[in-house]
């Protein structure tokens, strides 16, 4: 570029900065929270909840107490710089109020860690029970990937209930881009629940799912598509599973009056878009298999 | 291993180094780009297009005319260099050449950036519109990993239209590992894209996308196998998805003359490989729906 | 939170380290090998594998032999250390038996290397045969996920069949949280193996693949849902795949008794849980084409 | 230890803590400022005033301003946070009158950079003058550690005469570690000086040292020693050295009322506490000289 | 070079490995103990001692038992490990007469920890009485590298004590590549001791040094010059300096049986070699001063 | 800041950068080399010579050519570079004449290292006789911040005297930023030297320094000083150190034509600018002893 090209872009950007807000937006107490500290924050939790698989400190069994008290103060003191953001970014609260919200979320947030603990080791042993390749519980909490989505879901769910901007949202794309599987943080999830290989998996905001419920990767449970934007914005726009429902590879189940009923089976790339009864074996219609001759020819066109 | 025995392994993969050209390639004057400079000019470039949502410095409103000289100055030093190493690497160009075809893809490919900011927020519009659970747009373009990989794509396709090697390829692996959404830079895409969700999308060299269009998780617009290999390449092996389409999670739309006529929906998991008129609505077939008796005993085998 | 409320959680979470094992196991010798150490491990032998493609430190050809061998060293070196950690992990051995297994699995693995990497080369060469948008086996080699999915899985291989613990579960997840791709290491594949766009492709423990065979992203190859855990340890859940077929975007295939005979093509999207003779073509039946007027009023809620 | 030990030893630390404000202070609102930001604005005002030398992103040629304005926009916002932590651990500002302060401290210290840069200027040209080892100016820029001492003690002064609390201490402190030049930021020093081989030169806060001065390693500007604490801060007690003096190493010029006049030599090692006149030659009396045969057996003990 | 000379260097090395021990010691289960983790011990112990002045995560006052606690408990950890190393790199301890010395050595450090910060409040107040430019006891703590060196050697010197191989001198080197102050961990130094400025002051293995002593840069407490190596091994070789003793900058103090009365003052870059009573000043003799006309034209050749 | 005073500044610093070539050199092929590479070939080839003391993959005994041989081959690639830019920055050579000077400076460098490898054994040895604190000849090299700088010294002095630019330099402040030692790399030193203590050492550039000589902390063998610059440059400015020499912390040794002649003994602070003869002891004259009565109030002013 020489001088007067670069001039003459440098311009065409900063028109474009001084006509739409969404580039550049000019309220100076506006700021994202901090995704790297969000990402801390759920490592750490991690480690407080499962304490000898994360991190080069493992504690030794002689005191664990003040291992958890000194990493949840951290995370508190953490969690709370980024809540004050999140909750400015949106806007609308006096200063006192900011305060006594962000007091309030904490201690709602941190009073329900130990039952999350709880709940996520019976997804520990639906993956145990529902995949023989898993040597070992420990193997699951360390290196599965459905499990860790679950966890950061666990999580993030407990502050979206609270009204969090933002940071739910972080945390979710944080456990999406490292495993591939999106879940809502809005979602209701019940115990047992286990997702296999976990890729492609994806859980909208309003959906509802039961206990010992499993599914597979490429899953969809979502909303029929619209482009009606915020209108619909609260609305229950993704499926119900109850119980036991087990859900192959690649099906989608969309729509939020859709319910899976309990103890149902979906076959994989199923395509589901209405409510089906309690113990229904959704399949797709007969297949055709037609034989020929093999073509063994590498270097010719392959088609279907 | 003893010492006999690391010498013969040593000695084995020598030979292969010296009979096969593509481990080990002697030409002294070959290089890839480098990926790290070239994730670094992906992301300069998206803290100029989206100047307060990416990076700790975050400009303020004083003269951002600096920021964006800059910003840009030093992105064309370093992309001039990736572009020296790429054209090497292919070959076939002398040295003035080279400095003359870097100096107008550098001129061309800058001066394509305010409009394809211009055209990045028609993108965020149609997340807006087409996704209730997005809180404002800012949220999008702070979050979202399809908007992410449609950044990507259109950055990569400017160098792509401009046949340069490499890099856009490097450019799309980067967003690809990311986010799971895998566009090739040949592809040509309108305005209002929406991939929802993302994880899973492939889109094809020769494929084209008109305006509205909107994508779901796992759908693939790609090409009938091949084993001819480079025979077919620069022919269009990919499908034509006309303006206002939608195409639900996991479907295949395959095939250089399939055409997805204006307006259609390709329902989820289908799979398409010859041209449907405007308006279409693809499923599939009459699933089956058998009922049984759930079974809650999760200690015996289920099967489908 | 006030220092009651602190103690009170903190005390709950200690409760949970004392009252589940899985948790925080408290035998001080168990520690998991280091994911990190496993990871440069792989990156390691594939800088061996392909010297001038990853790293700084790129050999000249003066005499690559210190190159290979001081890098094996390096690599033995390290792994010896996490194999020491796996095998004490999983128990069972005196100290004795423990230097042998290790000496041995080494000794096995690393004689295994020049093999390997010629056949690393052939999937190579069907990637390229495969896929026109290639425009060097370089770049397949520098750039594609599908091949890196394949090289640590045949590198995790070799340690499976020797029964290793948890570090070919390492290397899987490793290459499944970049590339989407999760094969597990039991899997057997044969030569020419080409995964094309890569994300969300699945294949079990207990696959057997033969040459020749290609398939693309979103498919599984998996087995049929259980609950009964451990008990199915062992047997053959995965199907088989004979020489020369290909397998269409999303499509699964489910089964230990499932057969695709050789030079069959299964459709996108398709769901297949029983086998299919020698040169089938298996494809969903009879989409149905519905066409209606176009709806161009993006405001409106679009349904399927 | 065991637990008992160990819930001593903690007991004891809390002790101090509860007893000792220094060990533990309590305001939550006194922080430090961030010393890494700190080395960081040193750093950027170093490329800023020398752009070729440090950092990788060079500025070319096209359009400097753009470089220099960027840079000191983020330098300013970056010292705006640090300067608000410093006022306010010093404490005893409203809030209005905070922002009054940083605003005019940042006014007044960027209006002077030109001119430091020009200064710096004069003590590049004093080095290369004084030392017949530098083979170019850039050589001394780039790499002198006394030129970088006196380039940050540059920067610290002009926070220091605006009575900043802390900064201009980090700042030095920074340059001491690295150089082993203590240069206190009160210092008041003329243009054109050289500080040769740099490593252990002390300046105190109120010296006062001309044009064209050159000091040699080891040598020390200082006060005499006192145990009587802040009662004599602000008081001079530092020499103050006139043009055109020349200080070997290890010498020491002590006191507040000490004037070294111009033109002076001292000699290395002497120890000044009095005013020598202009044009003296300082040096140690008549050392001895005494002559014995060298003892070439190195197993037995030397003694002088 | 070509291949044979790289070949030809490659043999004279390793013909050096083979013929000298110090070189390549072979014995595989020496190692070194590991720097980083003893500097990051010393910083750990730091911010236990000084809570608020070091580290992004400060304690809040919540419950600070919690941070120490979980803080020692991970030093201990890390300390044991090393610990480990250091004692096999001497050899000589079978197998559990190792572990019992790493749990007396641990046992008897930690248990000091509470006085030595009770000793370092004294350093703090003796700095800021004896520092003018001290703005508050806060800035030695967080700042002055004399401070930082005494720390570590308090630290060090109850290893030392103890007879731990090693890690004494790794401490002290960090501390004396940060600050130029090489306190050798043996000496024995009493409270309120402040060492101003810092760099270059040298205090050796069998120093002895009384309460309310004042060092000043450059400053050497050391020992008469050997050849005879480790003969002197343990014999005192270093001086005595008594109560309220002040040295100048750059004195020297040597010999094992010089010992500096009480109160004494020693002048800047005196040589000291015998004992002096209490109350003795020792000062150069006349040093002498001629006068002459300044020679103000800078191009010529300056002489002392 | 506001608009107009920030482009005022920024306007003052581009009008110095256009004035003054030492700040902004136009000339875009010169490039100082890479500080952090040649950090980089230092310690590789620290690694080569103590192979098991730094760094954490120590070789095994297997096979050490090969870590040798692909050690030596890293660093030369690397070295190339540096030597490259460093020649193209002093700039005079044509393209082919810098090839073969890069050639023939790499082939003496390389084939230099068995020899500086065996000196450096005889300076371990030295440090080993002359300090009693040393427990063993591995805690020398281990961690001897003066057996660091004599290392780099001996590596950079090779590169001096084939008339490399700059890089040189660039190791000595290395050393000196790390050590306090600043050894021009001009300087000719014997076999058997050892420096006590390091902090403070300063040896010219045309210094020549015999076999068995020792030198303690702060002693500074220099130059008288000059503002002759330039004119001086190659000529012998600094002293002549014969055999045997042992030289006390923060003596001073000035001037080209002064020699120490063998086995003499230089007391400490002494300032020596004229030769003398073998076997002399220099000390300082006659120090006077003042005794008076100890001042033990602390809170008074203390005078020399």
């Amino acid at each position: 570029m020489d001088k007067d090209q670069l001039n003459d872009i440098v311009a065409g950007i900063a028109k474009n900065y001084s006509e739409r807000e969404e580039i550049f937006f000019t309220d100076p107490n506006k700021h994202f929270p901090n995704k790297l500290a969000i990402v801390n924050i759920v490592k750490d939790l991690r480690r407080v909840m499962f304490p000898r698989y994360f991190g080069d400190e493992t504690p030794t069994g002689i005191n664990p107490e003040y291992f958890i008290g000194e990493t949840l103060i951290r995370i508190e003191d953490s969690l709370r710089r980024e809540l004050r953001e999140a909750l400015l970014f949106r806007g609308g609260l006096a200063t006192e109020e900011l305060d006594a919200r962000v007091d309030q979320i904490c201690a709602t947030f941190f009073s329900r860690l130990p039952e999350i603990q709880r709940i996520l080791l019976t997804d520990v042993q639906a993956a145990f029970d529902g995949d023989p390749a898993a040597q070992s519980k420990e193997e699951i909490i360390f290196s599965y990937p459905g499990f860790f989505a679950i966890f950061v879901y666990r999580i993030a769910h407990e502050l979206y209930v609270q009204d969090v901007p933002l940071i739910p949202r972080i945390m979710s794309e944080y456990a999406h881009g490292r495993t591939g599987v999106d879940i809502n943080s809005g979602a209701t999830i019940g115990e047992y629940f286990f997702i296999d290989h976990a890729t492609g998996v994806v859980i909208g905001e309003t959906t509802t799912i039961g206990n010992h419920v499993k599914v597979y990767q490429g899953v969809t449970l979502g909303a029929l598509s619209t482009r009606a934007g915020q209108a619909l914005s609260g609305v229950k726009r993704h499926p119900t599973i109850e119980d036991d429902v087990t859900i192959y590879s690649n099906a989608s189940v969309l729509g939020g009056e859709t319910v899976i009923g309990e103890g149902s089976i979906i076959a994989g790339s199923a395509f589901v878009i209405s409510s089906v009864p309690a113990g229904s074996r959704v399949s797709l219609k007969n297949q055709e298999v037609n034989v020929r001759t093999p073509n063994k020819d590498h270097a010719k066109c392959w088609e279907i």
